[in-house]
């Protein structure tokens, strides 16, 4: 209960989940009992998928966020401002000094850094690189012994733009996960894609049968099934469209996004979020700037329960934090 | 595939999980989709289940033992020995100087310790230690700002045994599993029970979503199910005792055990556990003294395979180590 609204009455829109995740089917009676299995098909089917050289499953690309900055002695960190803090605050956890920069910034972000953190496509911002200009960036952080780290949570929709191809190169390391594009983040899945040294440097300090059993299997199946992913991949194409364009027509124009989001910036963010959220709708509030950020709907009365809610907001005048 | 013989045609004793787990049933669908989310049920089923003051749900104890050591600046370390092998790994590779001490040399440990690290019921001795005395252990390394850390992995079927009523005390620290007793192995679930003060710096280190979604939803159901549990632990009883008889028959008295293995000394051990394996039965060979766990059966063809593989032992001179 939030608001005096029930948790099954709400429409979530505040985490860029696909709501319309790979269908899960029943599991194997097994998957509960046995030890996970590093031999089992998890590592091909990802390595097939990222057309990746060398990957490590762990759980959920926040396992890594948290364990890589454990990998280097402190160092100077440049992390993409805004964007989701959970990168800055454990590099700065393990003793790194950690500078934030925007997007605009990072080219000289890169000469002052031993490791480069970004986002890409950002969140929130949608905030996209050429992988020409990432290639530069990590070449220029490599010949010092530095890193690029790109989290890639939501490159799943646009697999040309990924550097997963290039993370055989020294110092560059990619992170992926299960999370959004296919749904399943209950399931705990991620991959970090890097050097082999570092991967066994990592997998040792994570240690053995850091994901599920169930969750190794339902990310096999998941990661092997081309149709759905193609399928899931047009939809989102379109919905990410159709939010951008729903947005526009509230005159909540999105600064950026991406197709599992988009990013609106308003100085009136807090009092819309607000609004939104006494009509049952979660959005994700950012103070700084102050924006929103915006998930897809997932049926389409929730499309009509969005649109009739931001209908009201522009028949309301709802104050800016300068009001 | 080994010994030509094929996963699924295996028996697989090696393990120490109960055979016939807690039924897993079907999950609800946004188990998959949604975020793991701490303020759901689990904490207060465990603490239920438990009897603990303050519990935190990490992946399994071997999350647990992987990050224990890294709360402690390098210290002097006691660890049961023979035990689990991965408690003193994890606190040599934090840094910390390990010493083992078999369960006899335990009272001097504590005075040259800093931490103290038990299995109890030990793995795979199966040595047993009174509440009394692990107490008074705990309190003098207390005094000291010491830990006693106990991994009661094998404990729920004797809970009466358990120390986690008392882990509210300052520097005690209990490590549960629900991998064992309710046979969920794959689904990665474990508590540490401890003051509040650490479990904060274990979860702040351990990060956010830790546990799969799917995984916190069937842990909640099966320590929530005091009838299957009753019932689990008359039947793991009463298995742990024909498996120390059937093995006293052939010749293979236990030199210790608890419900869901035993513990068998011999200089016949690495032929035994040869000659069984080509036979398709999984035991767990320890070279150091020359042992083998045997882990229950769960079906009666298990059994009746089992006896037949012992009983052909006993046809055959197996050669010990100094033959």
């Amino acid at each position: 209960m939030r608001y005096g609204i029930a948790l099954e009455r709400w429409l979530d829109l505040s985490t860029g989940i696909n709501p319309c995740g790979w269908p899960v089917p029943a599991l194997p009676a097994a998957a509960w009992s046995r030890l996970p299995d590093d031999e089992d098909e998890l590592n091909e089917a990802a390595r097939s998928y990222y057309d990746a050289r060398a990957v490590l499953p762990v759980a959920g690309s926040q396992a890594a966020i948290q364990s890589l900055p454990r990998l280097r002695a402190p160092c100077q960190v440049g992390v993409l401002h805004p964007g989701y803090a959970e990168h800055a605050h454990a590099w700065r956890r393990a003793g790194h000094t950690v500078a934030p920069a925007t997007a605009g910034e990072l080219d000289n972000a890169v000469s002052r850094s031993d490791v480069l953190v970004l986002i890409h496509p950002n969140n929130p911002t949608g905030a996209r690189f050429s992988p020409e200009q990432l290639l530069d960036w990590h070449a220029q952080l490599a010949a010092r012994g530095g890193w690029l780290v790109v989290d890639e949570a939501f490159m799943d929709a646009t697999p040309e733009r990924s550097l997963a191809p290039y993370c055989d190169r020294h110092g560059l390391i990619v992170l992926r996960s299960l999370g959004k594009f296919f749904g399943l983040a209950g399931a705990r899945v991620g991959f970090v894609l890097a050097e082999p040294t570092w991967l066994e440097q990592l997998r040792a300090q994570l240690g053995p049968w850091t994901v599920a059993t169930p969750s190794r299997w339902v990310a096999v199946q998941a990661l092997r099934d081309r149709a759905w992913q193609e399928t899931a991949r047009q939809r989102l194409e379109a919905d990410g469209e159709r939010l951008a364009a729903l947005l526009r027509r509230h005159r909540l124009a999105p600064a950026g996004g991406c197709a599992l989001f988009q990013w609106v910036c308003t100085p009136r963010a807090i009092a819309i979020h607000a609004y939104l959220a006494r009509r049952g709708i979660l959005t994700r509030l950012f103070k700084e700037p102050p924006s929103l950020r915006f998930g897809l709907p997932g049926t389409e009365s929730d499309w009509i329960r969005l649109e009739a809610a931001l209908a009201d907001i522009d028949a309301h005048d709802l104050p800016g934090v300068c009001a």
